[in-house]
């Protein structure tokens, strides 16, 4: 992925609620990302505690504990912030102020997704109140072009990064008459591969490339073997011939559906073989398109179809290289509720 | 619930999946009940070192490091464990015959969820093999009615709770040639009110109706009012008059689907209200069938599709009485990948 961003001309700024894993978060800064990107306050902490200087919270902070927390975050590390609306921005850049601060943020601006974020008509408006806040120091724009896991074939993936790109260039300039535009940051591991060097971002933030998953081969980002993240499984009961039941339900894999994909895991090495059926701490294996043959005792390895959401059900994951165990991270990040 | 049981005539063993805390399993004993039901050996062991003494692992134990844990566990709690193959209990029957022990053992029968479990028609031949084993006490059978959670009508739960019922006690007269029949195991929140005191099961093993949530209404099993566990969240965006985005997604309420409901959460005391599309780490509540008027920065408790889930999202759970805080329980239980 750092080669793929260096290509386009673009900083990679992996957003770290994918894996929660310092090890993995340090490993992906020294192999050339230019920062980290998190999900929210409670990640940023842990990130900065294992070293981690640049973050980006690509979320609104909310509520005035979190401002005291994200206040005493921005002395220790780089911190960056997205903001969305006027009273929010507000509100941080009052207490920055307060305390002698001036916080790097971005304005979030909605390509298409309808979560957080304004339209483009609203930036200039918002970017020439947001910037003469004192402790506020409006440095760019940001999105997440969320709408991708729709797409149903790889010319409309191409097509939103390109629609994603201008909408964000045209942001950019708009604010440019208020404030100098740092960053302009986009992405998303199945839009990755798509952006041009010309194409008016400055630097990307996908997550689920760091182990990839069912909607990754789903939406053209990864071919199945590159899928490294998986539940190891145990067969505790059979089902006739095409049917085995595992210990792996949805306390192990949750329940996201995969785009154009059926079930929820496939069997790593054995093409056909789906988790159909999930009770919380049982998978149903179908077997019926498959070669695999299983006994009670057996061991699959499970792919899911949504990498981000397993490992936050885990508290370690192993490393493995050559089949062999190299080490145990703790997923440090993980069950942070704020 | 303690209750609910006693007046059927039929022992209450709670399954703490639920909420895998050890203060509620204790108090669930305190308050009448025989003992505890658990997923899995990790559960088990917790709750043994948090003094709860008579557990029942309603799962098959498969796998050698696992069959050590559990003869480990059997010398400091009096332990029940599920067996549905012949081959899964020889392998623990000859470790726990090494070992000097004897396990008690209750045979899985399906009636219908075709998850774990035996047909009626192999239960004769089953227990006269099982009963022959030195290291397994057969002490009964037990079954879950997962297609409950399919019910249409409160007919239909009653009609399911009186077919249950009918099944394990035939398999309980097939068994009672070979061993003698202690335990005959049943039920699941929904059918728990539906036993009558002649059915023939001798516990319920029901777990969700500790918290309950949006599947217990869904299922004639619980009020709205009724639903104890919530998820706190502030609402961090507004998208028009009608949309509120909160700081609560598929990390903290799940992706599971409740019969007969839409979305994935409402919002305690606004009927209507309803969190109808996830992120991560975003909910996006559709305000438009409430009266429920949110601005940035406001809290709201969001009654989950599924409490089991929920719970095995987080670190700790905040006990609230009367709206003050009271207690900070860790999930004690949660995250044990075995």
């Amino acid at each position: 992925m750092a080669r793929t961003a260096r290509a386009a001309g673009l900083a990679l700024r992996p957003h770290v609620k994918t894996h929660k894993i310092p090890q993995l978060a340090r490993r992906q800064v020294e192999k050339g990302a230019c920062g980290i990107t998190v999900a929210k306050l409670g990640e940023a902490e842990v990130m900065a505690a294992a070293g981690i200087h640049d973050i980006f919270i690509a979320n609104q902070v909310v509520g005035d504990a979190k401002i005291v927390r994200l206040l005493a975050l921005a002395r220790r590390a780089k911190l960056m912030v997205g903001v969305d609306s006027l009273e929010v921005a507000a509100l941080i850049s009052r207490a920055c102020a307060a305390a002698g601060l001036r916080l790097r943020a971005l304005l979030e601006v909605d390509v298409g997704f309808g979560r957080c974020g304004v339209s483009l008509d609203k930036v200039a408006a918002l970017a020439a109140q947001m910037a003469k806040l004192p402790g506020l120091n409006l440095v760019g724009v940001y999105t997440y072009p969320g709408q991708v896991y729709q797409a149903r074939n790889e010319a409309e993936v191409e097509g939103l990064a390109f629609e994603e790109a201008r909408e964000l260039r045209e942001a950019a300039a708009k604010m440019r008459a208020f404030c100098d535009v740092e960053s302009v940051s986009g992405g998303s591991t199945p839009t990755a591969a798509h952006y041009r060097p010309d194409c008016g971002l400055t630097e990307i933030r996908p997550g689920a490339y760091v182990y990839h998953d069912r909607t990754s081969v789903a939406l053209w980002a990864a071919r199945p073997a590159e899928c490294a993240l998986s539940v190891l499984a145990t067969v505790i009961s059979l089902r006739g011939d095409d049917r085995a039941i595992l210990d792996a339900g949805v306390k192990a894999l949750g329940r996201e559906p995969a785009a154009r994909t059926e079930g929820w895991a496939a069997v790593k090495g054995a093409p056909g073989a789906v988790v159909d059926r999930l009770s919380e701490e049982h998978g149903f294996l179908s077997l019926g398109g498959s070669d695999l043959r299983l006994k009670v005792g057996d061991r699959v390895e499970l792919i899911p179809n949504h990498c981000c959401v397993v490992s936050n059900l885990f508290d370690e994951a192993v490393a493995v290289r050559g089949g062999e165990m190299v080490d145990v991270w703790p997923v440090a990040a993980r069950g942070k509720m704020r």
